[in-house]
């Protein structure tokens, strides 16, 4: 099969490589109908130091079960399935409580034992827990726009969700969405359906904030920094946003949100933090009761009640992406997100 | 009228100065029945450099007013009061969202303008918004417990308090306690009333522990840093405590915070911290999802139910004041509270 590798920064390959195959008994292999490139791929894009092994790449697949190990019970070849972009058990403790990504028996994609998921072909482990079922859809016959808006909640649109779960968004709240890459746009929707009452987008690229506002920003903030905090607060007669979500992931956006939060609000981070320690005393979050929340997106939490929003047609998540690939032109559609000419990438099969 | 300031480090002064007056029409005149001393004025008794002019201390007090301005319309001379730790106005859109140490119409005692409260009299600015009446207790006659469980209503308890509702404590939960200080015991008392299932004391003062086993701790834990960490673990069976309420300040102590919380748990920090970068990337709080909480605990919104807890004798957190002094005894209070002679130490009038 035809796989994604990065062998460094700037340096993305497709090969050809040996199937995967079923190693435990609760394995999936899965063939894949759509992936896609995410945000969080560039970090690596931009400073992976050079390898004689590349690094397979991808973590986001809609597909069909092509092979099932001995163990896996609700899954049959022929399942049209979204794979969350982490693998758990989905019945431990922390599952149980809604916290997916830490799954002691859970992990991540694009390690050379699992692989990537940009790729013909993928092995799912802990395929029960990790594989979700989209009822009454051939693949083969959707629609394209449904496929991807599928697509999307294998990551990108449950990862917005999740930033404004934490942060507990709800009716007549104030949200400050800081970033409008495809996570953050997807942040503004899911605060949308969950009846925020304003939605303050900061994001400088049109084309991607005007999206933001079909999908429920009611304001848009160009400025950065310290100017754009003092748009916010404006915005907000001087008292701040009750939720910020950020999505970006390096610290400018982090000191943003503790910059527009109101006192007693909530910031929930779902950009990949680029840095470990940060302000958190009395001047950023402690002086004015200010919670930080957020993390990895336990996607398999929120994946059943979002199908069926995308299935009814509520939400329309699919159209972050504005590019579409085949396999062998991966490198150009990294290249493309990279330069900022492609929102997020689709790569079809 | 006497009052207590501070010249530096380890320079505690009671000194005669002119009694205060009223300066605005919002302002109150109160005399002191009770005072104390707080575990965060043992931070500039270690650090503060040396001044000519003394800094006024105290912020904690319960007793009765003297004199109203003319624009206080909810008290009046004679009433019983519990005052608490900040002033505010209690009517702003932060004070009504339950934030009023975010008042913008508020502050704190203990500067030039305002004065401290281990003091015979105090102005209390934002009478209205700042004084919270204690019905049908006459000081004078009432048992020296019950002051005292009225006067950790000031700031202590409900310091704890504050920890344990920001951290989300209920039924079910496990809650680990960082600090076996009076806020610490605080906190262990108030998880109790709000139903958590096992409470894990972090402290090694086995006076102290042991009231804490009193007064709800299922365990005590004597060891810090990684040994700490790794015994918490070993209690909640490698999961770690869904709650962790720090009450200390100190980054060892936050350290244990992250090292101890369960994925998707919360870190509730009242310990005013004493530093302003710490860890909250993926090693710490992202990668498990973890939230961080707490600040300044705004006392006015808890006060009415929890002088009717202690009136009903439900709580008794009195119990962590284990010495008392006169007003002219306060720089011994301070000495006994530093060499952790005293747990935490009462001023009586």
């Amino acid at each position: 099969m035809k796989a994604t590798f990065l062998y460094g920064a700037g340096d993305v390959r497709v090969e050809t490589v040996p199937d995967p195959v079923i190693q435990q008994p609760t394995d999936a292999i899965v063939r894949t109908v759509r992936a896609c490139v995410c945000g969080s791929d560039l970090h690596p894009y931009h400073s992976m130091p050079h390898s004689e092994h590349g690094n397979p790449m991808g973590h986001e697949l809609i597909g069909v079960v092509e092979e099932v190990g001995a163990a896996v019970t609700s899954l049959r070849p022929g399942d049209f399935v979204i794979a969350p972009f982490a693998f758990q058990d989905n019945t431990c403790a922390f599952c149980r409580e809604g916290f997916q990504t830490s799954c002691p028996h859970g992990g991540w994609y694009g390690t050379p034992q699992t692989g990537g998921l940009q790729a013909e072909l993928a092995r799912i482990p802990q395929a029960d827990g990790s594989l979700v079922k989209v009822p009454d859809v051939d693949p083969a016959g959707a629609d394209p726009s449904l496929l991807a808006s599928l697509l999307t909640l294998s990551d990108v649109y449950l990862t917005g969700y999740h930033a404004a779960h934490m942060g507990r968004v709800e009716p007549g709240r104030t949200v400050t969405v800081i970033g409008d890459g495809a996570v953050g746009l997807s942040a503004v929707l899911a605060s949308r359906t969950m009846g925020a009452e304003r939605i303050i987008l900061m994001g400088r690229h049109t084309s991607r904030t005007d999206l933001g506002r079909e999908w429920g920003a009611t304001d848009v903030v160009a400025e950065r920094g310290a100017e754009g905090i003092a748009k916010v607060m404006d915005l907000t007669g001087g008292e701040g946003s009750h939720v910020v979500l950020e999505a970006v992931g390096h610290m400018p956006a982090y000191e943003q949100s503790y910059g527009v939060v109101r006192p007693g609000g909530v910031i929930s981070r779902v950009g990949v933090p680029q840095y470990e320690e940060a302000p958190i005393g009395f001047g950023s979050l402690f002086g004015k009761n200010a919670t930080l929340t957020g993390g990895p997106a336990p996607v398999r939490a929120y994946l059943e009640p979002a199908i069926r929003q995308v299935l009814e047609g509520e939400i329309d998540p699919g159209r972050v992406f504005d590019r579409s690939v085949g396999i062998d032109d991966v490198p150009a559609g990294y290249a493309a997100m990279d330069a900022r000419e492609a929102l997020k990438v689709m790569v079809e099969f």
